[in-house]
């Protein structure tokens, strides 16, 4: 007998609710049943992107919306601003250049975050760029981006705020609206709860005059399609029905807890595993600017970081997840995002002790567990 | 108490086996479970398209994985022919012109096959011609097209043959290799009997040349990024695991029922739908090239078409499809395709005979259902 625990950054745990809705027989995505599921849904979306603009559902995983951002809101041989503190970052990049986009690229150290004056400057510099891209929370590395911070400056240019909230999104607060974030990517994956398989991907007004004038080719993804067909409350390709059904499910699980107390629980978690970390006496990877959904830790000298991370799994069932490229075997990164609760917390927090120990690590056993309980005991 | 049956021509019915797959916890996919899952899949894929090329699985609709061979295969100002003899072989036409390649389209009546003989005078009147685009069951008219005859002809040629199979692949014969198809596309919610939401596509070696030299930008959708992934037993960005999984679980019951068998037991669904239809005293669509996965019937003069599929779905739970673009509201399209047998056509006629008897069209009662059942006795 084994049971498995799932502390990785996306996919998250799924709810029970979710599981159940996913096993249903199928309906047909044509019909007043399916278009009353959409109309729930857009409606459930606007709510956790906290914006008034149309949120579209798109069948793909993250990196689809995030295409469909570059695709309809440029041309070749326009300019952008992209912000690389990781994978995740440089993604923007790689996804400008795929489509002869010019970016000017922020290259900040992994682990550390963004200084939003240096995004004023290049936009002081170059008043033809169009767009700033931008992540909320960068999963290869454990930081979140002040995005109200950039928003404010960004709102004074011509160029539009696009944020990767692929991570993060309905964890972390993200207020598209009110922060001036002009299109907002985010994925099923993660904060959703869901599995993965769709992609959201809201639109701004400032956001939607680029698209007219944009002259990439795009078809799948093409936003001008996906926004007469939702004015029908239709989608222009058949979506995921299953996925999208299930969406329903959490965005009432999600409305029913409040994005207030979604993100204080995401908080008191991350505080939790920090203060865990802590007294292992191991050390955060971005201590400046620590996540609330994931929480990237140092692998101590002496300690094989992929090992421990496949022993956690393969033999404990509890997965966390490794680091990405440069990280590799560096970091371990420990997710507290979507369907997470203090005892999941523990749980994670225990077999990471019973691995260390297993592996030679000096400590002494119980102390992470003890501290993570602290923190939920004031809570 | 109502139950539900679904007759379209996607999505179509789910198995069991499908349901509680769908409803498991989730697990991640960078893991070598997941691996293991990726390898069967990707083996199983190929013995359904019949190939030994390498299936590419993404996460999208169908239309995803059309874009993909067009986005990956050509270039702007390259010249291609596309096969329009219904919605589906138009949008080979719309993804061509989206992607600035010149479409020598083929207009073919719907409801009509394509001559291959047309194809190959194109082909010889414009060598430069890099793609063909047709489509192996064009589900608005429910016409099959004769794949076999036109890969015969295009495999002379320097051009390759792009089949969108999306209807049609595991119900009714495409053997991609020995018939010379070089880029096969499907999707998962019609034979293949999961929800939407993953796409297949297969690339041969002529088409691979094609592929190193086309200019067009891509990013999810490029295919030489998939392969790199794929050599790797990996995806480039995060699969609908679900999805992937239950992929395997039909996988393996088609193997299982064995491909001849799935093409006999839809032959003979189609054949006792159209005894059943012309015992009703209705013409089919499509006489000629009639579709093994799709029934396309004429609505008869005096019947509300719309009311009829609305009536059948809204009071009986009886799914089937109505006409798209110029067939709306002129013909119905019974689907027999997936995790069909016979009962479930006895059911969808019954419901069929039900409805036009309340609509006051003239029929004897019964007469339908006795149809198909002579059929289905002398299999």
């Amino acid at each position: 007998m084994r049971k498995n625990y799932l502390l990785t950054p996306g996919p998250t745990p799924l709810p029970p609710e979710v599981c159940q809705a996913l096993g249903k027989p199928i309906i047909h995505h044509r019909t007043p049943q399916f278009q009353a599921i959409l109309k729930e849904a857009g409606e459930g979306l606007k709510y956790v992107f906290q914006t008034q603009n149309d949120v579209f559902i798109l069948t793909s995983s993250g990196t689809g919306a995030m295409e469909a951002a570059v695709a309809n809101l440029l041309s070749p041989q326009d300019t952008a601003i992209t912000v690389e503190g990781g994978k995740f970052g440089e993604r923007w990049t790689e996804l400008c250049k795929a489509y002869g986009v010019g970016a000017e690229v922020i290259k900040v150290e992994w682990g550390k975050v963004v200084d939003p004056s240096e995004i004023e400057k290049r936009l002081q510099a170059n008043p033809g760029i169009k767009a700033v891209f931008t992540t909320l929370c960068e999963t290869s590395t454990g930081v979140a981006t002040d995005i109200e911070a950039i928003g404010k400056i960004v709102a004074k240019y011509k160029a539009v705020l696009v944020v990767d909230a692929i991570s993060g999104l309905g964890a972390i607060d993200l207020k598209a609206d009110a922060w001036g974030v002009d299109v907002c990517v985010s994925g099923s994956q993660k904060g959703f709860m869901l599995p993965p398989g769709l992609a959201f991907i809201s639109v701004s007004k400032k956001a939607w005059d680029l698209v007219s004038a944009s002259k990439n080719p795009r078809y799948y993804f093409d936003l001008t399609t996906a926004r007469k067909a939702l004015q029908k409350t239709d989608t222009p390709f058949t979506p995921a029905i299953s996925l999208v059904i299930a969406l329903v499910e959490v965005l009432r699980m999600m409305k029913q807890e409040g994005l207030e107390n979604i993100f204080k629980r995401h908080s008191l978690m991350a505080s939790a595993t920090k203060s865990a970390m802590k007294a292992l006496g191991l050390e955060l990877f971005a201590p400046s600017a620590p996540s609330e959904a994931v929480t990237a830790v140092n692998v101590p000298a002496g300690i094989d970081g992929e090992k421990l991370v496949k022993t956690m799994r393969d033999v404990y069932g509890v997965t966390i997840a490794g680091g990405q490229s440069e990280l590799k075997g560096k970091v371990f990164r420990f997710a507290h995002m979507g369907f997470i609760e203090e005892f999941d917390i523990i749980a994670g927090i225990s077999c990471l002790e019973k691995v260390l120990k297993e592996m030679g690590y000096a400590f002494e056993l119980g102390a992470g567990v003890k501290a993570a309980e602290e923190v939920f005991s004031k809570k």
